[in-house]
């Protein structure tokens, strides 16, 4: 009993986990119970015979959970039955010159050549990811009318009501799959990418509480509920095998929603790397947020503002990320926040030079310092994936839905002080942004926007020299603030220990 | 003509990537051609007729790379056959209690609801790895059986033939594949993980020439030859869904060689998950050596001794601990290198303390103490997985091949002067050796072992104080020095910084 309860608990888990579940579960049923038909209506019956069952058959093997899948499967299935189907049937015409002694072990010849070859093709890595379904369906097709021929006369009728059936178990696969709430892998890969953006976001904004307000004398469930929230980022560690997947079903999809026939889904699989690469980097990062040393508060706080920065900027311009592709728009706001997060690494070195850190022991300078090195390589990452999406956004045809609301300046170019930061536009015209960050973000002034943002991270700090002037961003038209014109390497950060060895030039 | 050259190329290449594939094709031939010999051979096909088919379904669907997967699909494929069989003659006959009218709707109801129910339980996690394609052919089977049963009258005689040659199929793969050339899933599982280990050393030896000698003026190819060779690690990041593949095939595998039924795959699962995040921190470490940024060697030189111990006798340890994993052996023949990599963890903070890296620019010495830490990392990782392969090895109960050729000392105890690390023993008899390791590494001596050693890596390097006693290491019984007397955290490395501080401190 107890058991019954556990396997229904379990049961409602994966339903709450995705509903499409149940619907794919009703889907199957209804296909099978529509493809069974066959036998029950005397026409179709007639017609088909035995040979209906074939039809059940596919829909059994052919019916995924995505369209992608089940198209993928359908058409290889299809195909395979043709080819295997017309080989086979000459197969049976050369044995059957050969005389009644020769004849069967012609057969098994033939059987066991084009079993081997083909089931050492299937080895073949771009076989096996699109077309591995195909060679099984062509070696039992094969070996099936080859074979059983050589009972049955009427061979060809045979090999057209077989493939007919399947053909018929097939569509209705395909049509109940795409008419009736489809699940498109095309889609389910772009929302998962988007996902990982967010994912990553939430760790790194998260981060900056977690590492300069962590107070563990909370409620324990409470601590161990936003632990566990902020290591979620652990699923996109190993998710490439779950991508790859994906895009290889989403490249069986026609055109649906936004997304072409054609849709540059490779570049979803360029973007997902990145993005496991900056994992590999917060892993190490939490490593240090969970390791027994910690570092006293008081010491971080010294390198809070630049590094709170860095983390929430970084993180800012992913859930940038995240939202324009969700939202399938071209966008350049992420561009903002990595700008910021690279004017934050330069506002940490120049931190570090004022001798901030003079008196921090060595132990957790090293440990702090390490901090530093990942997050640096984090936002060099941020840059990286912020390339890569808009390069995304540009294969895929993205809309630019924001329209200009602010009213421009009349001078394109606003040009500042100190740390100030051209962005210059991909486009004929040449509008230059110049926006700089202080250390003093409290005092921010919010971008209005032409849409209704929902989120609050379509919040930019933007803000000029000493709060003399504001000015706004321009983005009409297609705007690419390329945010390679301010490197952050480590050598922007390398100031770091500036002061402290100069001393020990010195003092040598 | 390219176009098949090139085809011709891709098979020799992956037929030479691994041999077995060129077997398991011929397997795969020799199977159908025998199966299919139920079609010639009249008193079989008296018996069975058409149903003969599904013993050839059976072979094509059923036989897989490896014995495991084999295995598992047969077994799914028998009992879902089987259970299927006795549902759909159950469902047949309440229908066929219903009159001729409603029948057919009864039916189409039932296949409704089994396919439904089944489609859903596919999507729990425990049901998907271990029985999805049972579910599947239960699916499969219940259809056939209760929708052709409406129009056969035979039905049990149908789902005794259907089972019979199912049994036939699925035994002729089972037994082809065990007995012909077998390719055993476990030890695959076994070879992979001890290969993953060899991966990761290979890097970290391969690390110090690299990262103290690299000289990019060398023949081109050479370069990019010893770096790709270098970045084999890779493999490493992405190898989780093919170990939980072939654990999950293990454990359908009957004893084979030194595998008991039940061996302790989960723990090679751990084991893997630990080599991964040592992976991850590898490749963060390879982000350093590729960098634009490059310290000068004659800082990194100051450095050389104790980062090239940490690198190679972290190495050292994974490959000792690949080749016990190869052997099937215990050995405690790690745990020394783990050791030494600990000790040369505190040889660089005496060295650090010393004031070497004093003159040191900032930028270089960010990049280097990140180096450093993550080193650190990895030989934190390198004891954790050393006690993981432990555990392994306790639990697979290998053997202990190590016999005693040194003779004993009369002390159970060896004590040492300045640095000296105890082994305790973990069984009743206590023998404690103490190993100690100096700088001074030329000047080592070779320890011999119970067995022909093929390999550099069993030499150890034992030194005691100023070379005036050398003392064997004692190897009887099961003697797992457990290295986590010597503690290497951040903490260890903690003075990396100390002398520079002091000297900050003190002028402030």
């Amino acid at each position: 009993m107890e058991k019954v309860r556990e396997i229904v608990r379990e049961g409602r888990r994966v339903g709450k986990e995705d509903p499409r579940r149940v619907v794919h579960a009703f889907k199957v049923g209804l296909a099978l119970a529509l493809v069974s038909s066959f036998y029950y209506y005397q026409p179709l019956y007639d017609n088909f015979g035995v040979n209906a069952m074939w039809a059940v058959m596919t829909v059994v093997v052919v019916f995924e959970f995505s369209v992608g899948a089940t198209l993928g499967k359908g058409i290889n299935r299809a195909v395979a039955t043709l080819v295997a189907g017309g080989l086979g049937i000459g197969a049976h015409h050369l044995a059957s010159l050969s005389g009644p002694t020769i004849e069967p072990i012609l057969l098994a010849i033939f059987v066991f050549v084009q079993a081997a070859l083909s089931t050492f093709v299937r080895f073949f890595p771009r076989v096996k990811a699109r077309y591995d379904y195909g060679i099984l369906i062509f070696i039992l097709t094969f070996s099936l009318i080859s074979v059983s021929g050589f009972r049955e006369d009427e061979i060809l009728d045979l090999a057209h009501k077989r493939l007919s059936t399947v053909i018929m178990g097939g569509v209705s696969c395909v049509l109940i799959s795409i008419f009736v709430c489809p699940v498109w892998a095309g889609q389910d890969l772009h929302s998962l990418i988007a996902s990982n953006l967010d994912t990553l976001s939430h760790f790194l904004q998260e981060f900056r509480e977690e590492y300069f307000e962590a107070t563990d004398d909370g409620d324990i469930k409470e601590v161990e509920k936003r632990r566990k929230n902020l290591e979620r980022y652990k699923s996109v560690l190993n998710s490439k095998s779950n991508e790859e997947a994906l895009a290889n079903f989403a490249r069986w999809e026609p055109r649906h929603g936004q997304f072409r026939f054609r849709h540059p889904w490779q570049q979803y699989l360029a973007v997902a790397a990145l993005l496991r690469q900056c994992a590999y980097r917060i892993d190490a990062l939490n490593s240090y947020l969970n390791s027994d040393f910690q570092i006293p508060m008081d010491i971080k706080k010294k390198l809070e503002e630049p590094l709170r920065r860095m983390s929430s900027e970084a993180g800012k311009s992913l859930k940038e990320m995240s939202i324009s592709l969700k939202k399938m728009t071209k966008s350049s706001s992420s561009d903002i926040h990595v700008l910021n997060s690279q004017s934050a690494c330069k506002d940490l070195s120049t931190l570090l030079k004022s001798g901030i850190l003079n008196d921090v022991e060595p132990l957790q300078l090293i440990s702090l310092t390490t901090t530093v090195s990942l997050l640096i390589d984090i936002v060099n990452l941020t840059e990286k994936i912020s390339e890569s999406v808009h390069e995304l956004a540009s294969a895929a045809r993205f809309k630019n839905k924001m329209k200009p609301t602010a009213s421009l300046k009349k001078s394109d170019s606003v040009s500042i002080g100190r740390a100030a930061v051209p962005i210059k536009s991909h486009d004929s015209d040449d509008h230059v942004v110049t926006i700089l960050c202080d250390a003093d973000v409290s005092n921010t002034v919010d971008q209005s926007r032409g849409e209704t943002s929902v989120d609050s991270c379509h919040h930019v700090a933007i803000k000029i020299d000493d709060d003399d002037l504001v000015h706004e961003k321009h983005e009409v038209g297609e705007i690419h603030a390329h945010t390679s014109c301010v490197s952050c390497d480590p050598s922007d950060a390398s100031d770091v220990l500036d002061s402290s060895n100069k001393r020990i030039n010195s003092s040598n």
